[in-house]
Parts: C-alpha cells; sequence; structure tokens
C-alpha cells in the first residue's frame, strides 16, 4: 500500500471543467437533426473550434499557436525548455460523436491547469496540442504527419476529399497555405514525449470490466481488394453442378476466416469482409464476378505475413474448387507501430497505482500516436466507449471513466516533467 | 427400324429460309456497337419486326392480324376448324441475342410453308403466333397472358418499366389501346395445343451432347429477399468474438446451400444468392447488416416448399450462432407448370424416331408455353445454346440444330394437324 500512495499523485483533475470544455466544443458543427456532430478537418466550424480553444487556452497564460498545419499549440513553460506534448485531434467524421479526438486535447490542457493551481515547478514544458485531419477527409492524419515530419509536398498538391475538394484549396480557405505545413515538423531534440487519452471506440475495456487501456501498439493494417470471376448464368438455365458462381468463392472464403485466424492468427488479430460487390448482382443470376475487400490486422508484422499468405493459399485453392480465376491487390500495408515500452510502463504503473482495473491491449484503430513513435517516447491510453460505439452520434463515455483516464494522464505527465 | 420410318415424316423443313428470316429479323433493333438486339416490347424496333413478319404472312397467304396485346397471329387454314398455335416472342432483351424467342415463330411459319408446298390436308388450322413483351420489361409476359385469358386489367394500368414508363402509354404509341389486351383472349375450345420451339438459354443440352431437349416442364421459383442484422464496428477496435458480422452470417448460409439441396432437392433444383447488400459497406467496417436475394427452383412444389423450410431453419440457426436478427420476405412464389404428358411423349417419339440425340429436362427459365399449360396441351423444345450463353449479343445455336428442332416441331406439326 505504501507503494501504491508513493506512485499516485496526490493531485486529481477538476471533472467539471473538462465537462464545460467538452460541451463547449461539441457546439462547433453539432447537427440538431441527427444529433451529430459535423467537424471535419478544415470546415468552419473545424477552424472556429479551434480558435476557440486558442482563446481558452490564451486565457490561461498558454503561448498559443497554430503551426502551417492548422495544428492548435497551447505551451507551458519556459521557452528554452524541451516539451512534453499531449494532445489529439479536434476534427471529427461526419456526424461524429463528441469525445472521439477532442477529450485528449481538453485533458491535456486539464493537466496544465491542475500543475498551475498547485504552482508545480516543471524541469520540462508542456504542450497541448489540438491536431488537425486525423480523421482522413483527405486520406491521412495531417497534423500528425506534419508534426512528425512525415509529409510529402506532393501529397499535398495532390490530396483530395470524396467530393473532389482539394486539401490545398481546403487549406487556403482557411488561410493557410499548404506548402506552411511542411514547417510544422518538430525536431525530436525538442521533446520529451506524446502522451495521448483518447476513447476506446471498440468493447473490449466493456466488455472485460476494465477502465483503463493502456495501449501496446497500434495494429499493422494491410488491405486487399479481391476477385473473383466465374461465368454469369441464368440462375433458372444453370444447374448447380455446372455452375462457377463467384459469389461461393467469397463465402467458402469468409468461411475459413476463423480458421486462418486459429492458424496464423493471435488474440490480437482481426480479418474482415467490410464490402462485397456481385455483378452483374441481379437475383435471377449467378454471379460472375465478385468483388470483396479484406482487412487484415495484427501487432506482428509476422503474424500480418503469416495471415496474408494463408489468405492467399485459401483464395487460390477455393477458385479451383469453383471454377474461378482470383486476383487481388494489396491496397495498403502499414506495420505496427509499438507504443513505447516506458511510456507503457509509466501509464500502466499509475492506472494500477490508483487501483484502476487497467488492460494491456492493441489498438485497432488507428490514432494520432502511431506518428509520433517515430520520433518521441510515446504513450497512448484509452477510456471505455459504452457499447463500444463510436463516429457516431450516440458515442458515449462515462464521466467517472473520463476522470479516470484525465486522472492517469495527469500522473503520468507529473512524472514526467515535474522538477 | 420400320417403326422409326413410320413415325418420321419424309419432309424436311428448308433451313435457308429459316436462316433468312432469322438475319432478316435481327435487324430490328441490332445495334453494330454491341452487336447486340434492342427489340424491347413496344419499341418501334418491335413494332418493326412485327409489321414486316406480318407482311411476310400475307406473302404466303396466311390470315393475319395483330391482337389487342400486339401479338402477330398467322393464320393457315378454313375459319371454322379449331387451331394448333406455334409460336414464341419476338421481342428481346436490352443487348440480346438473334435466336431466344424469334426461332419458335420463324420454325412455325416454317412448317406452313413445308405443308404448303406438299399440299398436306389439314384438319386443324394452324396459326403461326409472334407473342408480345414476353421477357418482361413491364414485368409479365403480355402477349402469353393475354391469349391465355391470364391478364388483369387493373394491371395493365398500372404496370411500368424500369424507366417509370408505363405500360398503357407505351402500349399506346404502338396504336394498341390498353384495353383491347383483354380481347385477346382464346377460347381453349378452338385450339389444338400450343408448340414452342426455344433456344436452351443453358449449358445442358451441350454439356450432355444432346440435340433436342423436350422440356417436361417449367419449374416453380421462389425469391425471397432475406436480412440479417447485427452490429456495424469499426473493423479495428471490434475482437473477432465480440461481433455481429451480418456477413458472416450470408456466407454461413451459401456454405450450406450445397447440403440443403443433397437433403432436401433433386438434381433439378436450383439455389441461387445472385446479389447481396452490404450495409454500410466499407472496408474498415464490420457489416452491420446484410441483405440478398434467395431464388429457389424445382419441378416439385413439394420440394421447393422442402427447400424453402430447409432455408429458413439454416438461417434461424445461423442468425443464432453469428447473434443476428433474421428477417425474411417472400417476393414471389410461382409453382411449377408440368407441360403436358401427350406432348412430351410426342416431342420425344419424332424426336428419337430421327435419331436426335434427345433429353427430357425441366425448363428453370420462364417461357411463353408456362401460360399455355392452362388452357391446351402444350409442348416445348429446345435446342442447345453454345455455351450456354443468352441474353447477349453473343447467343448462338448452330444451324444444324436449328435444323433439327425444325424438323421435330414439323414432324409433331404433321401428326397432330394432318387430315
Amino acid at each position: 500500500m505504501n507503494q501504491k500512495l508513493q506512485m499516485s499523485s496526490n493531485l486529481t483533475i477538476n471533472l467539471e471543467r473538462v465537462k464545460q470544455d467538452l460541451y463547449n466544443l461539441a457546439r462547433f458543427g453539432y447537427n440538431p437533426d441527427d444529433q451529430g456532430i459535423y467537424r471535419q478537418g478544415f470546415s468552419d466550424e473545424d477552424m472556429k473550434a479551434r480558435h476557440w480553444l486558442m482563446d481558452q487556452m490564451e486565457g490561461y497564460g498558454l503561448k498559443v499557436r497554430m503551426d502551417g498545419a492548422g495544428n492548435v499549440i497551447g505551451r507551458y513553460g519556459s521557452d528554452d525548455q524541451k516539451a512534453l506534448l499531449i494532445g489529439s485531434h479536434l476534427d471529427s467524421v461526419p456526424a461524429g460523436g463528441m469525445f472521439d479526438g477532442v477529450l485528449g486535447v481538453v485533458a491535456g490542457l486539464e493537466c496544465i491547469r491542475v500543475l498551475q493551481e498547485n504552482n508545480i515547478e516543471l524541469k520540462h514544458a508542456i504542450e497541448v496540442i489540438g491536431t488537425s485531419e486525423e480523421e482522413g477527409r483527405f486520406g491521412g492524419m495531417l497534423g500528425a504527419q506534419a508534426l512528425t515530419g512525415n509529409l510529402k509536398l506532393d501529397w499535398l498538391e495532390r490530396a483530395q476529399d470524396h467530393s473532389g475538394e482539394m486539401l490545398r484549396d481546403a487549406m487556403a480557405k482557411c488561410q493557410l497555405p499548404y506548402h506552411l505545413a511542411m514547417e510544422a515538423a518538430r525536431d525530436p531534440e525538442d521533446l520529451v514525449g506524446f502522451l495521448e487519452l483518447h476513447i476506446e471506440q471498440g468493447p473490449v475495456l466493456e466488455k472485460t470490466n476494465n477502465t483503463i487501456g493502456v495501449v501496446e501498439g497500434i495494429s499493422g493494417v494491410f488491405k486487399w481488394l479481391i476477385k473473383f470471376i466465374g461465368k454469369a448464368d441464368h440462375a433458372g438455365t444453370a444447374p448447380m453442378d455446372l455452375r462457377s458462381d463467384a459469389f461461393m468463392g467469397v463465402a467458402d472464403f469468409a468461411h475459413e476466416i476463423s480458421r486462418i485466424i486459429d492458424e496464423e492468427g493471435t488474440d490480437k488479430t482481426r480479418l474482415t469482409i467490410g464490402s462485397v460487390e456481385l455483378k452483374p448482382g441481379f437475383a435471377h443470376t449467378v454471379p460472375g464476378e465478385a468483388d470483396f475487400t479484406l482487412v487484415g490486422r495484427d501487432m506482428s508484422e509476422e503474424v500480418m505475413r503469416n495471415l496474408a499468405d494463408s489468405c492467399r493459399k485459401v483464395c487460390s485453392s477455393i477458385a479451383r474448387k469453383h471454377k474461378l480465376m482470383f486476383e487481388y491487390e494489396q491496397m495498403s500495408w502499414l506495420e505496427p507501430r509499438p507504443c513505447t515500452a516506458e511510456m507503457v510502463e509509466l501509464l500502466e504503473r499509475h492506472s494500477r497505482a490508483r487501483d484502476y482495473k487497467t488492460l494491456l491491449m492493441p489498438s485497432g484503430a488507428g490514432h494520432d500516436s502511431q506518428f509520433f513513435t517515430d520520433i518521441t517516447p510515446t504513450g497512448l491510453l484509452f477510456i471505455p466507449s459504452v457499447g463500444g460505439v463510436s463516429h457516431a452520434p450516440d458515442e458515449w463515455s462515462h464521466w467517472h471513466d473520463v476522470e479516470k483516464g484525465c486522472n492517469v494522464l495527469l500522473d503520468a505527465t507529473l512524472e514526467l516533467i515535474a522538477a
């Protein structure tokens, strides 16, 4: 028990202030019709939220700026200190919820308020960051990529959203000349680390009765487009044994997924068929072609390779069995991004010190953190999402969980920056 | 051998004339871009083809008319005789082929030409019929339904095609007041029977090396819309064992289809999943809903009921296993239409008498014949479709098979109508 007391700070965050900030930010982009939040990157509402946050930060005496990528940064501490970055994103998906991203920004600001109130002496500065365009309206995680030197100028020139709007035009409307995003890159020498508190956006913490998830890393992910090509036939005239039914290939493959995971995967493996298109797609026609997506994830790149090999073999063998042609195209292959071991240890220790039920877990979704792992010690914390729901108006996290997440963030921050 | 000689006539059809007629009719609606035929029911090209055929028939001295449903009818014989009807449809699907339907009309006309040339004395009249709108542009088989008294006036008033054009407007443009379609119904007392020669539109005759298919009946068919409803989840954050993946329900059901047929079906059973829609249908989202079609066919209505029962049970059990809701809606249930036993015997006997390789088979596709079974002895003959292809520009049947099909039709006609 002594050890526990020694390790957890005697400070706690003020939940009321966190609530207030979350509700205030939720007004930006709120749509009363579906109660969703529409604050897509570089939209008017996104920029309004950023300027509101900058005003708040200035009110607390932080040194505030927006960098060339649209990231909002509020610095607490002297100019010559290294900085611990705390943050997450301020943008939302269309019809999103009020916790996704914003929680990690508000929690960072709250940590600074607690340090200020208690006159904690700092050996490092803290910067609270509200990153830009994490949700991938333009196909990347612009803010985090800019901060970590992971941007390419030609991508900035070419990127466009679903509607065809160019990233550079969207940025120009926000008075952000796109090439200045390149100047947002931070020198790793100036950084102590990056901490992010985020909602889980999945069901695991809730189902396992845990309060705090300490993320060991962001899963690697591959995405394939798979095609089975058979022969379209009249569903009445073609006997079952003379068909080359492309959909039967997909169905048989889907049926093998659990076996593939048993043989080649781990408990962190995910294999998902999210989209299937049959051609011609008529009730009375045997499908002549089936195009579908396969998304695979795991925390180990070797496991990912084994899964991919197995999927390829199974598809080939199913194609032969059903007299189909089999093609696939690898659309992307992103390697796993482990969080920094010391940060995982630090966050887990502080969570357990407060007696919070704590789970080490992977993140299947992408987060700003995955880019920071490249340049600085990075830690990522999860709190439970009610029903596992996110990216939807009914995204919710209980206030007592929000409070606990912020407290772990506070304790970890204190250990990292207190003099 | 004596018996064979006795049963097959010494007459044969003239393939060159049949070819000429088929090529002449193929000009109506021909599109040089895709080489498909576009002669949808009540289109300009459809009407031009009908009037061309009427001119031809008049040239052969037939008594020619177009009835209120757009059917073209050429009668050979005296007014007071009963009539054997021979025919099929003149309309095509979009981008269709040159044999589908038309063959059965041209073959009927050729039979009459042979009878005329040989001065065969008739105890019954023959009517060659080119039926209208068999391909279902407006959702039925208008011509055959009209002739067999199977039309409803309110359907004529309501029916529209895919583009929203009303049947009654399309008919009006062809100078056919829609209500006159009701007057096309034939009195069964005036009929001897109905004979139809058609291409198989499937691969069975070709694969089994048969030349003549004698159709025992048109399969019954049911169509279901099935829905599995689970829960849409982020494909990264939702562990495999916490998912309610609606697509896995479809895949498991598809996987069971061959077992269901083994247990409940026959060699004439067809079960087809032709269309699948996943919602939301994103690569990175576990499907929360899967809507798909199931089309079942068999020659026995009892077998159809057993298949339907089994499909329902399997879907229920799969839904429980995957934590899904299961709903289905029966869109249609058409009972099997057996061809008339004497006609099947007649056609088979004449085909074998000519030493043609002959197969008794079901028809999985619908044909004009299926309505005539209601009112008069009905026989349906198939010849092979190369590669089983139909409803496409590369639909083809070999000329020697066309010739044999016409010869069987001629022999059967002679037996039925010669004095």
